[in-house]
């Protein structure tokens, strides 16, 4: 920085750091950083390409072309820091690092904000509690307990008609007595049958002294995952969420191989008890830390797929996979939690999401639900994409849904290097296009381990657009980087060398690995592609694509539109719904009207069976490509091959040398 | 019966024998038979009171006059073998001797004849099945299997909604494709919450093929003895029946020592236990002898006290024994039997009779059902008799009833030489007025080997018109025969001598014995007239005095008439209805209509706590003397008294010599 010709210099101060560097006007704010030992969020490495080194800055700077900015920020002042030049003296705010995958994934937490606006939670409650002082009884006066309470209810309350299982009546004589007549009793309000509503339902009978503490649990149970979140009835917030593995993965990873598992003996048996530990033991979790009684949770909604709702109710599962496909049921049974296990409330009303199919399940109505999609005007996308991919295409007049097997590349799985998206797995990755070394990023910052879904999907896409990879998904044989090597099952990029990860081997990505995201993506493309195609609606139509589910929060758009997996549709109309398996369940739990309109969704939605329907599987051949045979489909993805001079078509028909490629422009 | 002076002899042919006897003119009937080797039942010893010796005569006769036979019978020529005295030849025909106890007690069974008129049975089935032939799911049409269910039935039975719990949905996959599409699918048609009937409810799915069995079980659950009933609900017969003691026996006798053991800890669980041990072993013996599957038995309806149903149930019975005695519920909640653990189907709706307080129970609710009581215009008295006294008073239009406990003597408890009414109890007693000397029969005509509570009012009303025991129940003093003996423990009238009785042992009743029989005699006489009295009614305007349970149907209602149990009421008033809680269970398993009317029934009737009213206890006091302090509320008894030249004032104080007391003439 110091040489002995004099040029110009600038000094480019840090905050809130208050760290300064001296650097030569023109350098990048990115460089002046470095400079001065302050770290800037840069996984490209600096090319412009990632738009993560934003920093907002004060004095003469000059910036070059990128597309990465709104107008909002731009309006702020701020600038990507690998982009813009000190033209002078500077200071420049760095946002503290982007926290990523601090929290365990699914945490994304609703709250009542996000309740949709119909929702009914305070005028018409599913549990109330109410405070009774009941007359003791005496020898002119032998009216039975039960009676005697429903009563006082009605005297005091209005409510003239009560019902009572055994277990509460088995209590009942005691608990009023123990309370000294005065009782907090817990009701389940709104309970029906077909339409018609039922008299409140006993759930729980305690001393007024105690209180009226009343919560609920909302559950998405899902393959991999299980979430909670525990909802305070007074106020509809979320108190607080645990998640955890799914306990059922020591029978298999994905639904195929539970299924196979229930048919053993004991086997269905043993999947339902775990899923039921699996939550009871988040339930545990839940009470130590909000210091509550599970006694009080006093109502469950549970959203999951087909599978999982069939494990989870002792459903047997083994038509779920044997063609046709057919569920047990769609909509689960009216049940308590004490039927299954459940260590809430025993009496505390368990609602299943509905399903549509044997694979659009209640994790989509759910997703439907608090996505909002079921009262919106505009022509929608949902998709939730993990092992399997669903789709609903539609708005407040229709829906229609599919299904398909993505296999389990997204999730780590069926890939050499391939892991779950826990510490250690490589999750963001950029390649430089001149030297074609990686940078990247892992979840919890842990040493690399192995690459999850989207670490992959980034992989893949840096592969392809620095000509690594062709559209075919072959490697380029004739590239002179040692990062693309022969081995006995075929070429793969280096992504780590062992001496940086965390077991000292290699961490490669395969050619047959990349033919796993391949089929993966094309599964889910061509799911949508049908679905459009079945109601004749153009894809470049859709005016809102909504990416629910854990997996989907960590998709880059632009890279998932690179490899083909998602449409190419205007960055601003994709949204990350985050867990909107677990936001519908807490929807449901909340409002009563919304348990109707997620069954009026489930009624309403057409279920598309793609086994059964031959455009999928022309539209599953087209989509095997980098991005898609039809490069017309992908005008933004055809553009950046044109910018880095790249045909794409399959390597070795190739002869520009890789060295005469230049820098790619990024200006998606 | 020959000698040397020659009397005028008749010839006395019986038939269906053919024995023919030749006697003196003027030799009675019996005396006839016995010369012949004719068997015919007299257990008064041939003195003209009991009217059991009847017989068909043809020839010239004289009677004697008494007053035992009805005009119809004297229309036939009918006449009492002993009271009827040969007076030329004759021709008698002997009828079968009268089965007794032949059955175990309590199996008097209800037909569908015994059906309240209005029962609904034929149009309004609780239960029903139906043939459904249901389409196989294919990839276009993937309905789940439930739903393609309540398709089929909605589009061939007309049935558009259908409820289902998780037990047959578990299995419903399974049995849908076991039966290759073609099933029989049994329905609840008839289940209601608080006026509003639910949507049928799914109890079993089978193959067609199998036919449509369907059964019922009616459960009388009594403190001693259970009897169950299996009925065919396509012919409302009853196929069969079975019953045995409670097995909670091992627990306590009675429900207050029941009540008791309950508290123990796994006190209650163990009597639930065994109250459904014991309908579950009638069960085994049900299907064994009728080539059932008990899960065809799709629907139970339970009577009992409310003790027992309390016990049933596993709801805490403390309180029904601590004052104010106060049930936890009235109407036992909707439950299946599966909850219970009743080996019939699980999923069997278990319909309880509702009680009316602690101590008038589902058993009563049951009995006024059956007796067509509550839709008569007649002045009723509905009385059960056992450990507890139950008595309901009204008609049509209102109903009030009342509990007392009677003590175990009714039950051969409490007593020196007390036994339940099994193999060898003495059951009915006469005592020949002149030497003192008892005719008595047991149950099953075995040796005998205690007295049960029959006996006891047959023995007691003996000594008393007998002059041995006076109004206040002592034994007179000056008796000239050993059956009247003092003992270390007071005074005692042997019945059996050690040599005739199966144990050696002579079999006695003492003054203490007399004594628990009018303090029981007494709390149920003072119960029927507490509630006159609540009333304003005179007990002599009971129209109908109806008795029911198990042990009603042995007392001799003349002698409980002479003992000052009964009310001194014509003899036609009085009906013996057999089991009416088991006939009250099967009309409410039949009658879904029943079923309202047994809760209107129940809400209804007024409760009298006799322990809250001073009335009882003067009636009590007043009711402890035989037949009562009043003698002129026993007109009959009076009479009899007169004619046998007793005024049943305390022994000791009269002076006439027992031998001056001539035969007693019996024309009540």
């Amino acid at each position: 920085m110091t040489g002995i010709k004099q040029t110009r210099r600038a000094t480019v101060t840090f905050r809130p750091h208050g760290a300064v560097a001296r650097v030569p006007a023109g350098a990048t704010l990115l460089d002046a950083a470095a400079d001065a030992g302050v770290q800037i969020d840069a996984p490209c490495g600096g090319q412009g390409r990632c738009g993560r080194c934003k920093v907002r800055v004060e004095g003469p700077v000059v910036q070059r072309p990128h597309g990465h900015l709104s107008r909002a920020e731009t309006e702020a002042g701020v600038v990507l820091a690998c982009q813009t030049l000190a033209d002078g003296d500077v200071a420049v705010t760095v946002p503290p690092p982007r926290e990523r995958r601090q929290r365990p994934r699914g945490h994304a937490v609703a709250q009542p904000e996000a309740l949709p606006l119909s929702c009914d939670w305070r005028q018409d409650p599913a549990v109330r509690t109410f405070a009774v002082d009941i007359e003791p009884p005496s020898l002119l006066d032998n009216t039975s307990d039960f009676d005697r309470l429903r009563r006082a209810l009605g005297q005091q309350h209005g409510i003239k008609e009560l019902r009572a299982e055994l277990p509460i009546l088995r209590r009942l004589s005691h608990d009023l007595r123990a309370a000294a007549w005065k009782v907090n009793v817990t009701l389940e309000m709104r309970d029906w049958v077909y339409g018609t509503y039922l008299p409140p339902r006993l759930i729980r009978v305690y001393p007024s002294a105690f209180g009226q503490r009343s919560m609920g649990l909302a559950v998405d149970l899902g393959t991999t995952s299980v979430v909670v979140y525990l909802v305070d009835f007074t106020t509809a917030r979320v108190v607080d969420t645990a998640s955890a593995y799914n306990k059922q993965i020591s029978c298999g990873d994905d639904v195929i191989s539970r299924i196979v598992y229930a048919q053993r003996p004991g086997g269905l048996g043993r999947l339902q008890r775990l899923a039921v530990e699996t939550i009871n033991e988040l339930l545990m979790e839940l009470q130590e830390r909000n210091r509550i009684e599970l006694y009080e949770i006093h109502e469950v909604a549970v959203a999951g797929n087909t599978t999982m709702t069939h494990l989870l109710l002792g459903l047997d599962p083994r038509y779920l996979r044997q063609e046709p496909y057919i569920p047990t049921v769609s909509v689960p049974p009216k049940l308590v939690a004490g039927e299954l296990g459940l260590r809430t409330n025993a009496l505390a009303r368990v609602h299943g999401m509905p399903a549509i199919g044997s694979y659009v399940g209640g994790d989509i109505t759910a997703g439907v639900i608090s996505s909002g999609m079921f009262a919106t005007d505009k022509l929608t996308v949902f998709i939730d994409i993990g092992t399997n991919g669903e789709m609903v295409l539609g708005n407040k007049d229709w829906l229609v849904a599919c299904a398909c097997s993505a296999g389990p590349a997204f999730e780590g799985g069926g890939v050499g290097c391939g892991m779950r998206a826990t510490a250690g797995a490589v999750e963001d990755v950029w390649i430089d296009s001149r030297t074609l070394e990686p940078t990247f990023r892992t979840v919890d910052a842990a040493p690399p381990r192995g690459i999850c879904g989207s670490g992959l999907i980034d992989l893949v896409a840096e592969l392809f657009t620095t000509g690594v990879v062709d559209k075919g998904g072959r490697f380029d044989r004739s590239l002179a980087t040692p990062r693309v090597r022969e081995t006995e099952f075929g070429r793969e990029y280096v992504l780590v060398w062992g001496d940086e990860s965390a077991d000292g081997l290699d961490i490669a990505v395969s050619e047959a690995d990349v033919n796993s995201l391949l089929r993966a993506k094309a599964a889910v493309y061509a799911g949508i592609a049908t679905l459009c195609r079945g109601v004749g609606v153009d894809l470049a139509d859709v005016e809102q694509f909504l990416i629910g589910g854990a997996f989907g929060e960590y998709i880059d758009v632009e890279k998932g539109i690179r490899i083909g997996l998602l449409p190419d549709l205007p960055a601003q109309r994709f949204s990350f719904l985050g867990n909107t398996s677990a936001m519908g369940a807490y929807t449901a739990l909340l409002c009563v009207n919304m348990r109707h309109e997620v069954l009026d969704v489930a009624a309403k939605m057409t279920y598309l069976e793609l086994s059964a329907d031959n455009t999928f599987m022309d539209e599953y051949t087209s989509a095997l490509f980098l991005p898609h045979t039809d490069i017309e489909a992908f005008p933004t993805v055809a553009r950046l091959l044109r910018e880095a001079g790249i045909d794409g078509d399959p390597a070795g028909a190739r002869d520009t040398p890789r060295d005469a490629i230049g820098p790619v422009k990024e200006d998606v």
